[in-house]
């Protein structure tokens, strides 16, 4: 196909075509004259997850950029591709030298170790957790190893359960894009299902009967 | 104390305070003369709760006084208090009328009553699950049952471990700082948690040690 049906099928202007080809996102189509390309199902299949990458996700191009090569590059087993793309998606964390990061971090790495869970040392997640793990013991309420063991549980339930809707048989590209697509719609849902499941809960400890409403 | 000292204990400017006085979050001071009151605990700890609802939650004032008044009317109970807090640091969705929420919206009514969770129909986590399962829908994705049993599972662990931390025999004004204070972060450590058991469960799935990374 010619790079304005590329446009059309993939809703990306040509403008952002053709920037994505000078910057080498997107591999060059087969020259048919000096003037002109044309361009296969596979170049429609990256433009779109591009897209999705860049309009869906708000991933910036140099890690756009990261997450193509790792799909390229058959050396680098699924595992770091996805993990390539979870770490693009997580917000970085900047350290803080309060007392409570040092705290925090004493506890999520505790954590880690007692699960035995393998997470690279420089997911951002990491720093994610001691994050907010610092801010609550700042605003001066606990956050015991039982309360970061019962999240961590369910979470790991739920992680279970991602991975295997992942198929390793599949092109690599689909499981990128499943990831990519997913995870901020997972974590809308996760939430949503925890205020829900805390409503009920409240509702079966502290309901009143008796009470006016 | 005078309103300087309220000011300095709570951290909230004078001029904050005498607005929040007119327009009634905060009770009247003591008179002592025609222009002079005097301020008691009650007062600082009232105004600690609306800074931590404002300042910390971003809860806009009118729904800070639905709170309020729900904390000083005892006929409203423990379980419709928390009710009010967890409602108001929900954001609002708004329904649209494309098929997709259609679908969706059902998923979430059969989840809900398979589960028999009591929540109110006006919970704004109904509509919060409803835009997120639309949404992967829209996307070509499946939601199905299973995965909504799943999360939700995760999330009724979370959520029981969540109320076993809120004391009913506290002053009330203690419990929804709590919620108010606690929900947001309590957000960030289930994501992060969730990223990590992510990577460890695709490590142990789809790690190839013969890849070169």
């Amino acid at each position: 196909m010619r790079v304005s049906e590329l446009s059309r099928h993939s809703g990306v202007p040509v403008a952002t075509i053709k920037y994505y080809l000078r910057e080498g996102l997107l591999p060059k189509g087969e020259a048919t004259s000096a003037t002109q390309a044309v361009y296969s199902e596979t170049h429609l299949r990256r433009l779109r997850l591009i897209r999705a990458l860049v309009e869906g996700s708000g991933v910036p191009l140099a890690k756009v950029r990261a997450i193509l090569d790792a799909i390229d590059d058959t050396g680098v087993d699924l595992h770091h591709l996805l993990g390539t793309v979870q770490y693009a998606l997580t917000p970085e964390t900047t350290p803080t030298d309060d007392p409570e990061w040092q705290d925090a971090q004493q506890r999520t790495e505790g954590l880690l170790a007692r699960l035995d869970w393998w997470v690279g040392p420089f997911s951002p997640a990491r720093h994610q957790l001691t994050r907010a793990i610092a801010t609550v013991l700042g605003l001066g309420y606990e956050v015991g190893p039982h309360t970061l063991d019962v999240y961590a549980t369910a979470a790991r339930t739920m992680a279970d359960h991602d991975v295997t809707r992942i198929d390793p048989a599949a092109p690599r590209e689909e499981a990128v894009e499943y990831v990519a697509v997913i995870t901020a719609l997972m974590d809308q849902m996760v939430l949503a299902l925890h205020r829900l499941a805390q409503e009920d809960a409240s509702a079966r400890r502290f309901h009143d009967p008796d009470a006016e409403c």
